[in-house]
């Protein structure tokens, strides 16, 4: 018997798609991106996407609210949005609920919900509750506009890799968070990342506006490695990254090092930061940089595509050169 | 602690819908009804809904095939695109899955999904997989396009009420399964009817070109009388439905005369038929069964909106009526 562990998350969607026969005549993106896109009216196209959290596997009653768990929950969904380049608009919210989740328990997850609803102009348009004695579970539908489409196939050699945002914030507080250690204003900073991310709604919208030519998006939810992977192996590229040019946080750098903790593994394959990783042609820089400066929003040249296919390396501060391997991010199974 | 089982699922629905301050400006329809309503262009909507189906809650693994869980986990959501007088376009798909399930019954789960999708012309447009240790379970989201919306609230003193279909068979099957009688040809009929049933697209479709005027429409998902309490409530109207009218399958006759089961509560609080509820003035009559009948489309006139307020109420064979009571359908939690 084959089981599901040994495809793998990627390897099973690969299976999947192939038993589907019917193709939408205008479908321009169908399974194998963040989103899947139609066109819906002259240069506007629908972006849709979804995302399940299953207790004990996506998040712990325990160390989470339900506040919390409600505002992450559309949090990575709406991210899948952003990183395709468009503007989340409506949601649809799907509840398996064990008996042991209260009234109480659910009026706190929706305030969540409220609260990313409100900040990104969301409206939760409706979902399903049902019974589900042996999980609670939340997925999230979520259905976007785009004017311009930035999938993860149109990257080129010579083009600038760039990323939002801090790296392996996440991965660090979800490992505090296993050892119980929040003590400090810096554990409780990187535990929060791990438990409420943003989605770069905001940033989505800056690339999206400024007619600077992106020419492939993601955003980091399995790990640095693995997403740049998806980019170079649905562009036909490699890539370069640099160790000195990865964005970290100070909070990160100082419990890295109190904690005599490697940050380099959390920062390449540490998963679930939700920033968005991005290429351009060299030309777009100054632009890019100016808007982001502007708008108050960090982000960050980590490298640069490369001919040599589907691989890519790192360049570490002491000047050699590495190949990184795939997959050796977050696998789902 | 206030459990979710005393508000059930309609008290915890208006519960949530308490905590979500924003709306869409240009929403039509949001929770409430089948499907929530956006205008995407000039005479034309977009209609959306999720479903989820958990093991042991919706289905057992023992008493279904991969197949038929598949054609059923998006039948009854493509219901829901139906109860609006819409064409479902795409879904999306999410998977919880535990490690008993193998690749091979992922492979026969997805061939369901794709005789819908084939079958009305949906493209899968994507998903997520997730594991999920404790429970499998299946989410499905679903998209589609509609130009006159048939919603919840239009009925009217004096309009007939009609139903797709016939009625209980659903129910029955669902009884015999557990029971595991499944000796006869009427008994696989029933069981079929449970465990693979039929969205009413193409008669969605009818009507929706017909022009007749639909005044409100919903799928029998929870049961004849609580699906017609959903029409009273949101109508401020009551109803009126006979007996004699009642449209039952002669293999669902049969069985319970077999079987001295009384087939009444079955009829009216059995559930998940999928069947289509719908009401519109005397005027339209003709013409309805004329295009039901030239599609060889099964549709029966059951009964009449009443102006006392909110009430169902079932005329007798014998000729007294008796009032019925609203939530005996199927409860959720």
């Amino acid at each position: 018997m084959l089981k599901t562990k040994e495809l793998g998350e990627f390897g099973l969607i690969n299976r999947i798609s192939s038993h589907l026969e019917f193709r939408a005549a205008n479908s321009i993106q169908s399974i194998g991106d963040d989103c899947a896109v139609y066109p819906v009216s002259a240069g506007a196209n629908e972006v849709i996407s979804t995302d399940a959290m299953v207790e004990d596997i996506h998040f712990k009653l325990s160390t989470t609210t339900p506040e919390a768990l409600g505002r992450k929950a559309l949090s990575i969904s709406l991210s899948d949005i952003a990183a395709m380049g468009g503007t989340p608009k409506r949601a649809l919210v799907t509840l398996g609920i064990p008996k042991k989740i209260s009234v109480s328990f659910l009026d706190k997850l929706y305030s969540g919900f409220n609260d990313i609803c409100n900040q990104f102009q969301v409206e939760l348009a409706g979902g399903d509750t049902v019974s589900s004695p042996k999980c609670f579970f939340i997925n999230v539908a979520v259905i976007g506009e785009a004017k311009n489409i930035f999938t993860r196939k149109g990257a080129k050699p010579g083009d600038l890799i760039f990323v939002t945002g801090t790296l392996g914030d996440s991965s660090l507080g979800l490992k505090l968070l296993k050892k119980k250690k929040r003590t400090s204003k810096d554990h409780r900073f990187l535990i929060q990342k791990h438990l409420d991310p943003t989605a770069r709604i905001k940033e989505a919208g800056i690339l999206s506006r400024s007619k600077i030519s992106i020419t492939s998006m993601i955003d980091i939810s399995d790990g640095l490695v693995q997403d740049l992977y998806h980019i170079c192996k649905s562009s036909n590229v490699g890539a370069q990254i640099h160790e000195e040019s990865l964005p970290q946080s100070l909070e990160f750098v100082r419990t890295c090092n109190k904690n005599l903790v490697s940050p380099l593994p959390l920062i390449l394959n540490g998963g679930e930061d939700y920033e968005l990783l991005f290429t351009l042609p060299p030309d777009g820089v100054k632009k890019l940089n100016r808007q982001f400066l502007k708008a108050k929003a960090l982000v960050t040249q980590i490298g640069e595509i490369v001919l040599k296919p589907k691989k890519v390396s790192l360049k570490l501060r002491e000047g050699t050169t590495k190949t990184l391997q795939d997959s050796e991010g977050f696998n789902h199974f």
